[in-house]
């Protein structure tokens, strides 16, 4: 900018702000144009952060909202508890849950019974990704379970090659496998900026349950 | 790792991990019990990645799930729909939705308009934010009106510093301002490793909307 200016006036910042939005737009619309391909997609929220078990769920009742069938398969049970299964006893008829797991890893310590629970949790998992039924199969915590190698990842990737063209997939879970990334069509990684942890306030209804 | 030691049998395997889970689970509970602290948290899901509103809406339904009541308003029109508003209709009697956005900046191109919606909207949700009614105010895409400097962030959070002790609130949308961040108590970042788009596959029902 140089100097001396003066600054602009408000129609001048209003003209300036309708010229720059119309190429936003015309940019927007063109790009949009080229977008055609309709497809279930295979999600992965990972990260650190708070928010991807969250946002499966906010996926869940966007789907349900929209008439269509979901299934939901735990592989860490304490997850996806109270509020979730409450408010999901609404659509009770669209919705399936499946808690597979047998409680998180560090509270069982039980690497056979995990083994065990993770591999039941995914035939279960197979047998909806499979299905003509759901239209939406959200694998809560599945990361987690490949992470320890519960679950071979070449085998889990070769069923979700085969799903059902339509059919999304969801899959939540820190530390996804780099396999699992590049199979995927949508990948956000949640990053925890700030955690009211550190100020030593516990986890509350309606936030973490 | 020394070489030449013969690989750990299942049964050393389970052992060992056994031992380094009970030391995690013993870590874990220490530091949840140092957090004691209930109260009404501002949340902040910023971020180019998708998940923001995703996330918002899943926090909506846990809260919905436990009994609270919620508000949400919407500085963007063109969100929330579809899919959200028919799922939020089996909550009737306990969420309240204003959406108070008049387009997307790019579609109106009219900054005046912008102003005076983005004006309207925070009235409202300065209203919902003091009253004692909700117990959670989801402020969806707040963040993209704040950069767009219509609204005055030291007025917002001067507004947010007064909210009843217990109350939540929820804050979405790209490029969240410093201060904000500094004053939330939960912030995410929605970071974007993948996306659909480039693929030229469009939004889908159940997925954007």
């Amino acid at each position: 900018m140089s100097e001396g200016k003066p600054p602009l006036t408000e129609d001048e910042l209003n003209a300036r702000h309708a010229e720059k939005m119309a190429k936003k737009k015309q940019a927007r619309d063109k790009i949009l144009a080229t977008k055609t391909i309709e497809k279930g997609l295979l999600i992965v929220h990972t990260g650190k952060g708070k928010g991807k078990s969250t946002a499966a769920f906010g996926l869940v009742f966007r789907a349900l909202g929209n008439g269509m069938k979901v299934a939901i398969v735990q592989f860490v049970k304490g997850k996806w508890e109270t509020g979730e299964r409450k408010a999901l006893e609404r659509f009770s008829d669209e919705v399936t849950i499946s808690a597979m797991g047998d409680g998180f890893t560090w509270e069982t310590q039980d690497r056979q019974r995990d083994i065990a629970a993770a591999k039941a949790a995914w035939e279960r998992a197979k047998a909806l990704i499979m299905d003509e039924t759901h239209d939406m199969v959200v694998l809560d915590e599945l990361n987690i379970v490949l992470r320890y190698d519960y679950l071979d990842i070449a085998e889990v990737l070769e069923a979700l090659a085969k799903k059902p063209e339509m059919k999304h997939v969801v899959i939540t879970g820190r530390n996804a496998k780099d396999e699992l990334i590049e199979a995927a069509d949508l990948v956000t990684e949640m990053t925890m900026i700030k955690h009211p942890f550190r100020s030593g306030v516990k986890a509350q209804k309606g936030i973490e349950w």
